[in-house]
């Protein structure tokens, strides 16, 4: 089961994690709270009558491919329910949903001594507040998200919090340029565009720069030595000035522990640690899955376009929302949805074993040519090119060119602004209607949940800006 | 008695606010929870050995002139110390060091209904953390510093924080650009030249643009009607996201509270209100005076350069440390501190009473012209302008044509560089040997708590930056 802590906001905005058809009310705060979060998934659920169909709080013990499948392609599936009972049951096709933030990876090997250490330590994946933090001395293994995340919230009530990386990183603010929020910035259509027609160093040199004008990654020691985009950055606004305030302070890896001493690289010593946090990420696996239905591509399982498992008879087993983008899961996850529900009727056939593996085998290498990946990140994607890709397969892929001649205003929203998943909406199978009003309304839902107090009656700021949003 | 919140972190960096002959170790971070700066005062006392000269926990009951005060000056103090003793002393001259936040400011007549308010409200001076928010829905009234703070931290564990302000408030961050401190990158002599050279429209525009451009302080609905010079800035580094979250929502002024409803000026209404935090501000007095000693200059105390009242026969009483800039108190106190010892040894003669009248009305016209002033915050000054002034008296203010032609290298580091008071001991009374190395090494000493991890080993960014910033 996937775990999160009690203040956890999500960091990817309202309008770029919203499903295609369904936006978020536009009330709604641009970055949610878990709670909020489920809230929309509850009205997502109630609005497309979805409950009926869903059994919860029960568990899948195993998948099996039923005697019979190469005949019928069926799955015999055991389910556990919450009184312990087992069930079986027999299904035409199976979606694992199960994602990659189910198996705390604890590398205790890794770390010399921790067998002595007099603290408590213990997997980010156990943490839910700082309560245990009040006057400790803590520890922070991993500058991810989630060691971040806890390296600030502790560092409020800590005595001291140290925050132990590796590699560095490099650390985003979700509060963009004029304050709009960094993924509605940045992930466009234009901005994918560059960065097909221009170099990567460009990027990499223009965002670092950027970066580092807003605080320089050398001189707050988060420096990494892989570039900006060879992997997805640290999405923090709190931790710059928890740096700059010396309440959390990044060291080196840990070399070794000895007894409440914490041991780096660099031979610094920390004493007297209460608290080891190891945010050392997760592992992934699909236990429940038979393993001749897993195909391994590098570090990776090999899925085709990260969905489908290549050395099936027939195509009624797919995995969703195992991806890892710039970019939010929810609309690659909707869009791997799209897709597989149309592979299993059958009205997309996919290409043989042989052209899926290899495919795999391709994408394997590009991944590994672009990315810093490892076991704990196999994979990343580009969003924009992931989407259309799948868009594509699925026949709802916005046209550049034909929007331009025929809806000049609805191309220059989906050109400039950010790739909501409404412009998969727009056309093809599962066209809805309100995409493009949807589209055209997406700045007024981010602008809306901020409009609590009037500002500065009849000046001309406020005139400005209102038509700059709505040209975006 | 002044009060401060468990969380409390100074917003003036480190290099900024500490006394001019005794430099903040280099190791401190640059931004100093509060138990550090008490450390730091400590060892302050404890190097120029002022703890025998102290007497503490005891509190002053009254100050008055002796019967032969037009012959002698002195005064007779009445304390009483912890146990309830009270004791008298006969003293050659006071120095009035109560400071501006000590009388909360708890204008409950301007709420009407707060008697019928269901919830528990308290003013900022009682906040010493967010421990009685959890799960609640809370009101800050006030987004000065304390109202930013407690709107922010408390959101951190209430289900709603609502940040009310009359009239908005441009935010600025800590962290400035490179990451450097706000302070140390603007409080410089160049940049105060150029405010002596370039009109004040000029330096509103390009500031609120700048800040504008981190968040547009009219989509988060900050804006306030007075331009940014105008009023010393919010600091609150967390509050943009916070807002951007929805974890605060910004309301406008309070009209009115109907039992657990708060009802705002624009009609809006925020329901089932647990707790109000008044952040609005603090009243002065000198209760302890004899209110012959005060003469009053429009809404303040008229002072003479904010130290000396004009109206007494001798210069006896001095008041230090009132005093309101974009920039630290400390420095601003020690060298008010140093002109008051000058006069009280008659080193350096006063004006006359009638002059120094003059004068205050003056500064009290130009306060009003250039600031906006209240009854609570009745004065402003610009930092290095009244440093100078001050230095000027005492005889410590570095000339700048002087160094260009006898230090070049110390002329560059005073000139471009922040105003750090060593540059009031480079000469004149009280000169410290150590100041012109302490200017060399400022930055240094900004940079040393930050180096806790070496990253990019011999890549050439390293080598680009350390230049730079021993260039200035």
């Amino acid at each position: 089961m996937a775990s999160i802590y009690r203040s956890l906001t999500i960091n990817i905005s309202k309008e770029m994690m919203c499903f295609s058809d369904f936006p978020i009310p536009a009330d709604s705060p641009n970055y949610m709270h878990h709670s909020k979060i489920l809230k929309y998934f509850r009205m997502y659920a109630e609005h497309f009558k979805l409950l009926k169909h869903i059994r919860l709080q029960t568990s899948v013990k195993s998948v099996r491919q039923r005697s019979d499948f190469s005949r019928t392609g069926q799955w015999e599936v055991v389910t556990e329910n919450r009184d312990g009972q087992e069930e079986r049951h027999v299904f035409d096709a199976v979606i694992c949903c199960s994602g990659h933030y189910t198996y705390p990876n604890l590398p205790l090997k890794d770390f010399p001594g921790i067998d002595t250490f007099e603290g408590k330590y213990f997997h980010s994946w156990d943490y839910k507040g700082p309560e245990d933090m009040y006057g400790k001395r803590v520890v922070v293994i991993g500058i991810g998200n989630s060691g971040g995340d806890i390296a600030v919230e502790g560092s409020r009530v800590a005595e001291q919090v140290y925050l132990s990386t590796r590699r560095g990183a490099w650390v985003i603010r979700q509060v963009s340029d004029n304050g709009l929020p960094v993924d509605m910035k940045y992930n466009t259509r234009f901005v994918h565009i560059l960065f097909q027609l221009l170099p990567m160093r460009f990027f990499n040199w223009f965002g670092e720069k950027k970066l580092n004008a807003m605080y320089d990654h050398t001189m707050y020691a988060l420096k990494p030595k892989h570039r900006l985009f060879s992997q997805i950055p640290v999405i923090n606004d709190d931790l710059p000035f928890k740096i700059l305030s010396g309440a959390v302070i990044v060291k080196p890896n840990v070399k070794e522990i000895q007894g409440s001493t914490v041991v780096f690289d660099d031979g610094s010593v920390v004493e007297k640690v209460d608290i080891i946090v190891f945010a050392t990420g997760y592992n992934y696996g699909f236990p429940y899955l038979p393993s001749s239905a897993m195909y391994k591509s590098g570090h990776r399982v090999g899925l085709y376009k990260h969905v489908f498992p290549p050395n099936l008879e027939h195509p009624t087993l797919a995995v969703v929302g195992f991806i890892h983008a710039l970019g939010a899961i929810m609309p690659q996850a909707e869009m791997q949805a799209r897709w597989v529900v149309r592979a299993f009727r059958g009205y997309k056939k996919l290409p043989s074993n042989q052209a899926m593996i290899k495919a795999i085998e391709n994408d394997t290498k590009s991944i590994d040519k672009n990315y810093i990946v490892s076991k704990l990140t196999p994979l990343q994607v580009d969003f924009v090119t992931y989407m259309d890709d799948l868009a594509g397969e699925i026949g709802v892929r916005p046209s550049l060119l034909w929007l331009f001649f025929t809806d000049y205003p609805l191309f220059k929203r989906v050109f400039w602004g950010p790739v909501t998943a409404y412009q998969y909406r727009l056309t093809g199978p599962g066209k809805w209607e309100g995409a493009r009003s949807a589209i055209f309304t997406q700045f007024d839902r981010m602008y809306q949940p901020l409009k609590t107090r009037q500002v500065c009656h009849g000046c001309c700021f406020f005139s400005i800006l209102v038509p700059q949003y709505s040209f975006i």
